[in-house]
């Protein structure tokens, strides 16, 4: 993955996730001509990536029908490209990987339930058979040269289940090592984490292999999303995905709200000093464009506020 | 200030400021049997203070008109009171203290703002002359029995302003400490607050004084409040400030949400298996009656969402 980093010592890399997690449950059809203006918006502003969609079932998720024709569409040579943005694709199966290979997906992502209950929900299978398959699928997409994320969903509790036990989350991480996959997403599908427990199980999934570049993922179901990003920070983790506006949600676990909003993560982190480089007003802009398109306040602040005072003078005035 | 524990190691002290810092920027009067009600229930539920009101001019700020009376009422010999809380309430100036003197406040606050701009529009006055003030308020509600907490606002930057530099949050934490005044409340009232920030100013607040007893109050204006509530928790910050909903916000800054959502910041608290003892259930329920009485949506999570599974069963069943 681009690996951009601040202007401070710590490296955060943003993945965008809106145009698949924050779309997925949305029953409003975005137009093909929307989502492409909404993944150039984000690559141009200076996200380093961006997932376009899902290789899912069209049937099952109709808002996803459109995913191998918006990757072609970007990928196709000669194709106006803002940004540099890393362009990257859910993959639920092998069906799923072959499109994905056939239509230009550069960072192929997988994943498995640490919820039993979840991963039969979702997928059919148990977790055993989930990783395996898994496992497999991401070795081809590796052997066919594209960049690959796994994760771990349900990580920190599932909506059904409750509490997860982290074994069964590190059994599965253990998986991907052994297959040599190291970049490894933790993913608070339900919103249960909270950042003790983030802090403790990043250490425990860092300590597996030192080649593990470990990303996070939190839904703010119950409003420690931040708290939770700022302690995988802390602990290690470099990529944060999150949602512009903080749109989403999970149509496979019981509650569950959007992720963290991809502007408020870039507030604080320029707060922080870091990524300076990622143009704020734009990404602000990008979430209100989504919000007024369905024309509902989506959960974000900052869209809503504007930067404080200061961010907004940087912004208007010199770049990065 | 009644320290009760947590089941873990680390203490944190729970200080409701929505029956003051909730209401006070609301149109709408709630009526005295109302906020007795909701003083009522945060004390049962197991909250350590509660913020009954402010000892502002009833013209100015109508809503707190019936401060004096919430006191007599909540004092008086006989009255029935539920739960163990500390009820503390807001001092503006020497008239406010004589009030609050004759009304059986139990804890006194009184503040500072760091923001010469703020403090000027707040008070007409200047920080220095607001310090000196305040601080001999602070020393004559001590010397007639009363526990103080006294607070710098505007600490982690302005609306009107931008940054505030930390020098001058010192210098009036200094004369605090120089006065006797140990209980010290940082208040991010404009939501500006970013966690590397907060951790490093409560670093440089306690040591000023081995016996500092430091208070946190963050506004969510930027979806940053619980990220900073737990970076000051981590910091050594004992007590935390919060609003039932997160309802809130204040009238004298440009821009402000409310405060971070009391039951959230339980939630999350029992999550770490912090303050199993307070009563989240109750919390939630009073929470949607403040949302009710408003007729709106207010911006925490918890009361919208319920808690997760395991936390709602454990409501329901054993105690403490």
């Amino acid at each position: 993955m681009v690996a951009r980093t601040g202007g401070a010592a710590r490296r955060v890399v943003l993945h965008e996730v809106g145009p698949r997690d924050g779309l997925q449950v949305e029953k409003t059809v975005v137009p093909s001509e929307r989502k492409l203006a909404w993944v150039a918006a984000s690559s141009a502003a200076g996200i380093d990536a961006v997932q376009v969609g899902s290789f899912v079932h069209p049937e099952k998720v109709p808002q996803m029908a459109d995913t191998d024709e918006l990757f072609r569409r970007l990928t196709a040579p000669g194709a106006p490209r803002a940004g540099h943005a890393v362009l990257t694709g859910l993959v639920l199966n092998e069906k799923g990987l072959d499109r994905a290979l056939a239509c230009g997906v550069e960072m192929v992502c997988l994943g498995v339930s640490a919820s039993e209950t979840h991963s039969r929900k979702n997928t059919g299978m148990g977790v055993a058979e989930a990783t395996e398959r898994i496992v497999a699928t991401a070795r081809r997409a590796v052997e066919a040269g594209r960049r690959v994320q796994v994760s771990v969903q349900s990580a920190f509790g599932c909506g059904f289940e409750g509490a997860v036990d982290e074994e069964r989350v590190l059994a599965i991480a253990r998986a991907y090592v052994e297959a040599g996959l190291l970049t490894i997403s933790l993913a608070d599908t339900a919103g249960h984490a909270h950042p003790s427990q983030v802090e403790r199980l990043y250490g425990r999934l860092l300590a597996l292999h030192p080649g593990i570049e470990p990303a996070c993922h939190f839904h703010d179901t119950y409003g420690a999303g931040m708290a939770n990003v700022f302690a995988a920070l802390r602990s290690g983790c470099v990529t944060v995905e999150s949602s512009f506006g903080g749109l989403g949600g999970c149509p496979f676990t019981k509650v569950a709200a959007g992720n963290v909003a991809t502007e408020d993560v870039v507030h604080v982190l320029q707060r922080e000093g870091l990524r300076r480089d990622v143009d704020l007003a734009a990404l602000i802009g990008l979430a209100r464009d989504v919000s007024a398109f369905f024309a509902r306040e989506l959960p974000g602040r900052v869209h809503r506020t504007g930067p404080v005072p200061q961010l907004a003078r940087s912004a208007e005035g010199a770049p990065a």
